[in-house]
């Protein structure tokens, strides 16, 4: 997508030929910074650190960070010893475990020469293969919005609620859930976003609202809690969320307060839909409730928040009281039963285990 | 209930007779700041810029405002222009009307001249009267702490659930939803309380936290997001939370996001109890969600924190980015299906019409 006319996608190749250059997101929104990747550590550091997140982003990031790493080192030992390191850089994300299995899988038959070249072009095959899916993705997500419009009073927007960022900065280009949106907007269709803050991180508030922005999708940002009573006022036509990892049964493992939005949506009969590029599908998990383990992060991130002042100093600021304890759970499951549909890069499925085998049977057909 | 070992009132009659002093609950959490309010147009603002906030503390407020007003000038006009401009200041809290009928109830009928020591004594009449209710709702909400521990393995405490501050901040000694955990703590039953942040002006992470914490509860803070995950993995015995106004019927008017936790608490069958002195009951409604009016406040509580920075200066920063607009409704409404009893200072009932005209059958015959 674009960023002041200029076209970007969120991890590219420098110029050099040989380092990789992303979107460093925690500089977000208020600073635009563009920061080089060099080798493993700095890969590595990229996806705990947050500069880049998002599944399909942290899957190609870690798909970058093996080919420099084999660029150093193209050794058996440093494959592993680089599969291993990025793979516990974020546990619950799906798409890192994907990337680096097909990685490995690719680069652990060759000769070790032969290694880096193959890394780098099997990293830039991850990459194109996510911005195809997305726009597939968009496609079909389009037609539910393209429906909702048609339920419309003319001259309404259709309404769509979105929680954290699952937009172009989530991957490499067009984004998850908000695929459908920039297809629909490029359609002409009128719709407006209702952008969930998303706390801790505040993804929403802060990337959504920017992506959005700056691409001159109409949108309003509203705290977490918010959505119930816009769902029960009728100003909400449908949710579009993203995932982190989905259950071969259609639970869905997103940002934490994903599951509270759709309940609200069950309670009001708003469409729930949850977009999702099929290597977030967990083939081999039944139980998202049950199975799905939630990455627990730094308390910090719920007791202090960073912004900009009035006069454009970047301050981080406490907001809980000296001495009260704070936890922060990255992720909840919702569970199948919430969500009217899954919107993949084949089209559109109820979220069951035969939605999906009829989607992907090569897949399902495996567990 | 006490602070560093002194025990305090929320808002009380100062050393000299007549000015009123309150807690600045703006400064909280990170200063302890007492006001003092000399007339009308600052007991109007203390309730207006939310020095103080929580129903019962807002009607005892306005109390002492027309007390203070009545000192200046005793007149019928006077009178009726300090209850109608102390009831514009927050057109949610049912309270405010409440203590505004009753103080010109009780005042107009006087002649002039001794309506100032009669207003006084009507204020401090709305406070006592407050505190006795809130005890009473302690007691009674207690017993539902008392009868989760003795479902709980030995030592393990019972978790609470609340949304907001309806601590004894909010009112003017005691809490409501925090009264019983107030006396469940005094009984010494093991009690840990999770405390939604409560976006977007975080009173649970400063407020609630804040009181907790100074009383020695154990409790922790969370994004308001989290809930819903907490109660999917049995980490909430119960939920416990305020309201502003609650229909004959049961429905519950209470800061925005109660209702998505009342939705979760259904889905995973934890208990959602909504505690509230019988003054913020509004006999005349029947169905909360179409007919409270929902106020929407300035969009910079949304955009914008305040917090403590790590050498100790109090910044405000602002979280989206520029040119995203935000809205900020600050309150939702409950539906009385989702809420398993209501905590009143005469017992707890069903949140249904039945169950309050039960309890209170001399204000719900009038009907």
């Amino acid at each position: 997508m674009k960023i002041d006319g200029k076209a970007y996608r969120t991890i590219w190749l420098a110029q050099d030929g040989w380092t990789v250059e992303i979107i460093d997101q925690t500089k977000m929104p208020h600073d635009f910074a563009v920061a080089r990747l060099t080798g493993l550590e700095e890969a590595a550091h990229a996806i705990r650190a947050m500069l880049v997140r998002g599944a399909p982003l942290i899957g190609a990031t870690a798909a970058y960070g093996v080919a420099l790493a084999m660029r150093a080192d193209p050794s058996d030992a440093a494959l592993e010893t680089a599969c291993v390191r990025l793979l516990a850089t974020r546990p619950t994300a799906v798409n890192l475990r994907w990337a680096l299995d097909r990685m490995r899988a690719r680069l652990a038959p060759l000769p070790p020469a032969a290694r880096a070249e193959a890394a780098y072009a099997e990293a830039a095959a991850v990459c194109d293969e996510d911005v195809a899916i997305n726009r597939a993705i968009g496609e079909h997500g389009a037609a539910l919005i393209r429906e909702a419009a048609r339920r419309k009073a003319p001259g309404e927007p259709v309404n769509v609620l979105t929680h954290c960022n699952a937009g172009w900065l989530a991957t490499v280009d067009w984004g998850t859930a908000l695929a459908p949106v920039y297809v629909a907007f490029e359609e002409g269709i009128r719709l407006h976003v209702w952008v969930d803050e998303t706390r801790p991180r505040n993804q929403g508030a802060s990337l959504t609202a920017w992506e959005l922005n700056r691409h001159g999708v109409p949108h309003t940002v509203v705290v977490d809690n918010t959505g119930g009573h816009l769902m029960q006022h009728g100003l909400v036509d449908l949710c579009i969320v993203g995932t982190d990892r989905t259950t071969a049964t259609g639970d869905v493992c997103n940002k934490i307060g994903t599951y509270l939005k759709a309940l609200a949506a069950k309670d009001n009969g708003v469409p729930f839909y949850v977009a999702l590029p099929s290597p977030t599908i967990d083939w081999g998990m039944a139980d998202g409730v049950k199975e799905i383990p939630i990455e627990e992060r730094d308390a910090r991130e719920v007791t202090e928040l960073t912004g900009i002042t009035a006069d454009g100093r970047i301050e981080t600021v406490r907001v809980t009281p000296a001495g009260s304890p704070a936890v922060n759970y990255g992720f909840d499951v919702t569970p199948a039963r919430l969500v009217t549909g899954l919107v993949t890069e084949r089209g559109v499925c109820p979220a069951t285990r035969e939605g999906l085998a009829g989607l992907f049977p090569e897949r399902a057909g495996g567990v």
